[in-house]
């Protein structure tokens, strides 16, 4: 019979000094005083920014947002939300971060038109590369990776958890930036984790690299980047975007 | 210089079959058709259990709930919410667990009394082990990774994201289970994400083996466990308990 | 400016009871007496079987092995190494493993004959499914994620640490097995660590899913399963096999 | 009966745009031809530098290494091993490391003087904080997290693997140096896994903060660092020791 570990207690002859008795222990040995989190103030309201997070749109203007080419964002602002506005392009956050948590809610048009990967179709480009799907995807069929909740054609979701289209969603993200090594190779690879609607959908998946619409993903070395938003052509909507630096 | 990586593109002579010319690839080689994840209704208040939830308290009876003991779970409720009372002990879930996400609410009495770890006192142990702490520590000092949002004496949460005394906190929490070989060693430690009212106190921390209150913490083998509620002897509140399992 | 944790020693006006003294604690509190690990012989030649390993191949016959069908293994044996013999098929193990450290010999032919995937193709397929590339690509032209010491198709080796055709090169593995759910659905993926003649070539490197030739690789459940290694049709020799169960 | 994912293939009514097809697939889409590991020559015999490595000590001298006060190392040096030089100190490398990969051999004093922590004691210290023990564990007893092999009170190696006092054991160290905010806490713990004399002892541990004596492991902030070995008072003698940057 193998075994790994045994415990000393069972053994016949055993030197009082092998066996742990615990009760004599102080138990201040195990306390940490000297390291204190910084107290920070949460939401009343779970989804609203708590008081250390970076408000990125408010419902009220663009100011925090530039195009993926920096120049001024035009995507229109209308109820508290900025939707994603035909040929004016994908728009990015002026600001760059790297690990962070990020609270979005989002809103696939109600009036459905289209199918697949062409209803209510954007997505949130993580560092502007790595891809969490934003797709209507409550009835409509596509390919699993691609459909929202999917981290783009890499990780399927865990289940479909959809609201209506019509109806706001949220995601809540857990973003582990990846690290490079001095030589540009990726050394620890991007993790993420993402609620929807409060349900796990992606559970610490691993980021294989940057998204690719065809071939294999592929790191290449970056730093800090910006959170960018898709203009897929489909008019989308976007509210209360914070995000948290870990 | 050093240079791990290299991009063959940039070499003066290149043979042409080297090149990765994606814009002749076929986008659907890399489409995943034929897993698709389950649909589930998402609550539409977040926090509320979605339609694959075990609900376990809905406020109504500890119907779901034994003693540490298995004897009758004998909290009192009151206003939707169970009490830890004082002498009832610790309750468990007549369920068992392994991996899951569990949505939990908490309160701490509204008049402040004690201090330290005597001020609104309770615990969740997850698989009836793994203690992630209850505590008032608004404004209590305490040992840091003793407060709550803390895995106790192991990991000390990212932020104080601590509600006021009397007003209801949440525990979002993603709980991979450890693994055990066959010989009873840990193969795989358990990991933890917790969300304390939204925001972020424990990013995938790392269980280091079941809680001590003096000394190491140690892994021993088991399968799945209960979750369980500490009676430390302060009238802590709960309400809105599910989970899912993963 | 920005802090999450700060040093409480730094405040002006210092309760006495928060700073950590750690002079006056008891060192015997953080030893662990009651956990001893196995006692086990390691070779006195690295490379060589230690005592608790499980010796798979040890020069004389193929008794641990049979072919993919479970038919009778007919692999030549000559010089104390097994040969791909071409029409033969692949073979197995006949006993199956989960998390393993794996210890393997080969050689691709000192006559080089082909190019690319033709030249010295062989492969180890940790549970019958995820392969770890065996190629003569000391010189050969081929894709960098199907060359020697690639996860085929997955991941790419850190460094190209391959010997010339005819020299003995080794593999050393440590491989984590992925965990499913009772549903079928990977919880937790595989990981795999290679030493190539001693260099690191894959470092805890996350596997996708089963190898695939065309398309993604996926994860289906499965069990133990054994090491099976690949007819590619060119005569690859192996030698020194053995294995450790984690 | 529950089920997450389910087989369209199963379904009665099958789209037959759902079902994928992989035969017609284009193997060369999950091809990566443009990213290329550099070529390395490794060495001949196993534990033998390759040639990407920085040799440390070659059995010639110390000029690699200072005393921890950055002061002239100064142990003995006799048949090509240093040797721990009772009162001259720890010593460290002059080059400080990130990520690596780390090969040392070490050999304690074929006369057994002392017991437990007395018995051929020192230590190497990773990035000069993260000890991996060196100590005489063969037949003495001491605590299981201060053996050979161990990680100094934080984790019992899965084996004991030694060699006998007065043979020369090796260790194969991959280290993952922590991440740290720009706030100073710990976002990636340091992971370390480590053969002793080619038997897998550590398996992607995290290490859970500066090695301490007393108390609990804490993190703090650095940079890159050294490799130190501990003077502990015995002539315990150090050989072959290169390190490969990752």
């Amino acid at each position: 019979m193998k075994k790994i570990f045994f415990l000393l207690g069972l053994l016949p002859a055993l030197n009082c000094f092998c066996q742990t008795d615990r009760s004599s222990f102080d138990p201040k040995v195990t306390e940490v005083w000297d390291l204190k989190p910084v107290k920070i103030s949460p939401a009343k309201k779970i989804g609203d920014p708590p008081s250390d997070a970076i408000v990125l749109f408010d419902g009220k203007d663009l100011s925090k947002w530039t195009t993926a080419q920096n120049s001024e964002a035009k995507w229109d602002i209308k109820d508290d939300a900025m939707i994603v506005t035909k040929g004016k392009g994908d728009i990015k956050t002026k600001q760059t971060f790297g690990d962070m948590q990020l609270h979005i809610e989002w809103r696939t048009p109600d009036e459905v038109v289209g199918e697949g990967q062409g209803r209510g179709n954007s997505g949130i480009f993580l560092q502007e590369r790595y891809e969490l799907q934003v797709l209507d995807s409550y009835e409509s069929v596509t390919y699993s990776n691609g459909q929202a909740g999917s981290i783009y054609k890499q990780s399927i979701p865990l289940v479909n958890a959809c609201l209506k289209p019509g109806e706001w969603q949220t995601y809540d993200v857990i973003y582990m930036a990846p690290r490079f090594s001095e030589n540009g190779r990726v050394i620890i690879p991007a993790y993420v984790t993402v609620l929807q609607n409060g349900v796990l959908v992606q559970n610490h998946t691993q980021i294989q690299g940057g998204t690719e619409f065809k071939g294999l993903p592929v790191y290449r070395a970056h730093g800090k980047a910006s959170i960018q938003l898709q203009d897929h052509g489909n008019p989308v909507s976007y509210r209360n975007i914070w995000v948290r630096e870990l």
